[in-house]
């Protein structure tokens, strides 16, 4: 017997941004905050006591849990705290996808999009409908017949989009909620730099039942190292999610560093606004530079270079021998753009310093 | 469409024992170590900076693997880090186990033991293979047969065992491993308060190639609060088990509390030793009042009262009802007995007068 099975053997697993070990270089690769988290976490971090470590945590995050439902005004019931966002994509699929490639009830993603998706539904050897996104990386209007078709359990959209930043408006999502037959995952990881979001079709009396958000402390509250994520859903469908958690998937020290994130969310929202402010200036200034620039509501930029002038990848290439990390996607749609998180103004200027650099060695 | 799969409708989810918010209690139900965790790693978690907070913490916990490689005097690609021990657990099955049912490639189990196995099975809808264990809570000399011929493509053994505390001879788990034609994985969770390990099957030249160890910082080195284990196998199967890992299954500031812990384990071996003296004092003692109390190489016993006396669930009860808690499991083979985690000596001494106070009423 070979002792790994057949589909993880021959799984290309999911590759993240590089995240350099050296401290002294632009990163701009891996969309982090460039802003620190505030004061209330590292305070909260600090107050952890040595009988919290040695103590088995909140198994439900109970305490997290009442924050978070009160920060979006719903019930305790319809939020579960997750190890970054990415546990809650992989225990979705667990929960709603058959692991039968054959049988129906796969997963259905749109392209391009997070290219963790499919590859969790390779580990779940589950079946993937793939439906191209518009020249705009908006949604088609026949997504969730197309989905429907294949007998999907799950739909991922990923809200504001990525790698575009495109907003989706939240009317055709609640469409595609009603049309669709499966559990629509909303993924706002990028939300906090939208000037809108999904929580009302989860909320109140007629909370729909087939729609889970997805939201994460990574990006907007700065904690990407912490791995905090949660889910906000109709209480049925959190229930089926609590079941298949691991037993204590949530640390006591992430749990009191979230708590007090939510808590301290107005000097977050600080951040936010300034990588907001910055957005709009980098989409001016590489635009003045004769990059193409996808309007965006996250907190990092698709660009395209001038057709004819350097090409993306060189352009990846050379920044990052100069210690500025871009992202580069080699894949269709995508090889001609670079992704590029939006960072302080320093960072920022540094990069734009970067590419005239490359533009005038290159004439 | 029903939105979330039938065995995950109908999946009776794992219990974790009970977590009382309240401080006040005497807690002997979930074999933590009763005492704090070393300064070192108090120390770590200080002096995370927000902008390791703010940052993706290295996907593999590099600098967790080399410690962990040192200390146990294996390769660093010979360990993986997992958000808990439990993370360990799903990730073998997922990796090793095909989840049809029908198809071969379940997980073989003995039986009484961890009760989160055959929910783990559930949830990944593979078929279980359960070996009673004999009378002593041995494992029986054909249970490699047993799992070969129902083409088991994981077996899981805790070893010391749970709930009983029994040492299984790495003798015996190495035949096991030589004659098992699926992975064998040993949750070596309470390992570090016996008196030997089955690192040895996974260490040089002659390692070999179907077993793998789980080791968690949650019991010795007092940092269940804090959920960080680790694997340790042949290369080949790290290999295989890093492909399906959460793309940043630890975080930051565990990563540097996990690196301190190991450092720091002579440190942590003190508290070990008390455990394993009161461990001794404590079967002395329950002996004296009338129990049967199997020898332990854990950090608890199981504990059987005298026939015709006080029922163990009742005693559990009474106990409960006094702020003291102890393990009972109403199953097969263990409903006759009590799982006691052995505490500081004031926590035993208050289990001791609470259990002779119950007898003085009974009368």
């Amino acid at each position: 017997m070979r002792y790994v099975r057949d589909n993880i053997d021959r799984l290309a697993a999911y590759t993240p941004g590089e995240q350099p070990v050296r401290t002294d270089v632009v990163k701009l690769n891996t969309n982090e905050n460039p802003y620190p988290p505030t004061q209330a976490v590292m305070r909260a971090i600090a107050a952890v006591s040595p009988d919290q470590l040695r103590r088995y945590p909140s198994p439900q995050a109970t305490t997290f849990r009442k924050a978070a439902a009160e920060v979006h005004d719903v019930q305790p019931t319809q939020i579960i705290a997750t190890n970054g966002g990415d546990e809650l994509l992989r225990m979705v699929m667990t929960a709603f996808c058959q692991p039968h490639p054959q049988g129906g009830r796969g997963v259905g993603v749109a392209s391009p999009s997070y290219s963790l998706y499919p590859v969790l539904a390779e580990i779940h050897e589950t079946s993937v409908t793939v439906v191209p996104l518009n020249d705009d990386f908006s949604i088609p209007a026949d997504f969730a017949t197309r989905l429907n078709d294949t007998a999907c359990g799950l739909a991922m959209l990923v809200n504001p989009h990525a790698p575009s930043g495109r907003f989706q408006p939240i009317d055709q999502l609640a469409e595609i909620a009603r049309s669709f037959n499966g559990v629509l995952l909303i993924d706002e990881a990028y939300v906090d730099f939208a000037q809108s979001d999904a929580l009302s079709l989860v909320r109140g009396e007629s909370a729909m039942k087939n729609v889970v958000i997805l939201r994460t402390l990574s990006k907007g509250y700065s904690l990407a190292g912490l791995r905090f994520g949660y889910g906000v859903a109709h209480a049925s469908l959190i229930e089926a999610l609590d079941k298949i958690r691991d037993s204590y998937n949530t640390d006591a020290v992430s749990q009191a560093a979230a708590v007090a994130a939510l808590q301290s969310r107005a000097d977050a929202s600080q951040s936010w606004k300034k990588v907001i402010d910055e957005r709009q200036r980098m989409t001016h200034e590489l635009k003045a530079l004769g990059f193409a620039v996808l309007p965006s509501a996250s907190n990092f930029v698709l660009a395209s270079p001038t057709p004819g002038g350097l090409a993306a990848a060189d352009i990846y290439r050379s920044l990052k021998d100069r210690g500025i990390f871009v992202r580069y996607f080699d894949q269709d749609r995508l090889r001609d753009k670079l992704r590029i998180t939006i960072g302080t103004p320093q960072q920022n200027d540094a990069l734009l310093a970067g590419i005239k650099s490359l533009e005038t060695s290159s004439v």
